[in-house]
């Protein structure tokens, strides 16, 4: 697996670790990872925390410049939300571990010029599906439903 | 104007006398204010803290049933990110106070069956304006730019 998407997964890991939902990302800069993070809906309470989003915020403030030239690695296909960060941020490119157990905004990622590559990678489809099948309602409040 | 704009506006004074960016938001279910939030970029370097996303997430978790029933209120055009929020949710109606000064993604939100209702009000306009006059580089930041 891509150095990045193991930090990713790792984060994931992490967060099933700590009782959460399994979902993690790395904002990565020229080889360099400005911010990782996971799904903090059951760690601090939040709504807005999925993976993606406390990656970016742990990135911190970052100038426009840099976001335009980083990619977003991220264990599974992105909601609307994070979807939405990536387009406010002009994220060029987005490599998603998988989107075989939750299919999020791609098709407007890529309609709005995003570059998307789906890895399908088995250790990530591995850990939704063990999660979705322990923890139904938690999976479902955590993307809306 | 109306009280729950009002609340919204009074996050966002809130947010200028704390030297941050003033947008303020407000999550509202049935007549009661479930999360009151403003932009925290500033004050906590975050870069996912609009004002409607800290409403969100200090509204806390809540079921689906709840969002698909709530109105937020805030007093700028949401942007990418906001806009992908309120659709993860699926938060049926959203209460603008002005797109003047920034246009967000209300096409996005109609497309996807939201109602959006903007004030157009002269004091979050004048707000607004004065901020972005004194702090152009901040408010670049804020929207990605």
């Amino acid at each position: 697996m891509e150095h990045f998407m193991k930090a990713a997964l790792k984060e994931a890991r992490d967060s099933l670790a700590e009782g959460g939902i399994p979902i993690g990302a790395v904002l990565v800069h020229q080889g360099v990872i400005l911010g990782s993070g996971h799904n903090r809906r059951v760690q601090l309470g939040s709504a807005v925390l999925h993976g993606e989003m406390d990656a970016l915020d742990n990135a911190g403030r970052q100038p426009g410049a840099i976001y335009r030239d980083a990619t977003l690695y991220t264990t599974l296909s992105p909601c609307a939300m994070c979807t939405g960060a990536i387009l406010l941020y002009g994220i060029p490119r987005v490599v998603i571990g998988e989107n075989r157990t939750f299919l999020g905004e791609e098709a407007l990622l890529r309609e709005r010029g995003v570059e998307v590559e789906v890895l399908q990678d088995p250790e990530c489809i591995a850990l939704m599906e063990r999660f979705i099948a322990d923890a139904p309602e938690l999976w479902h409040e955590d993307i809306g439903e």
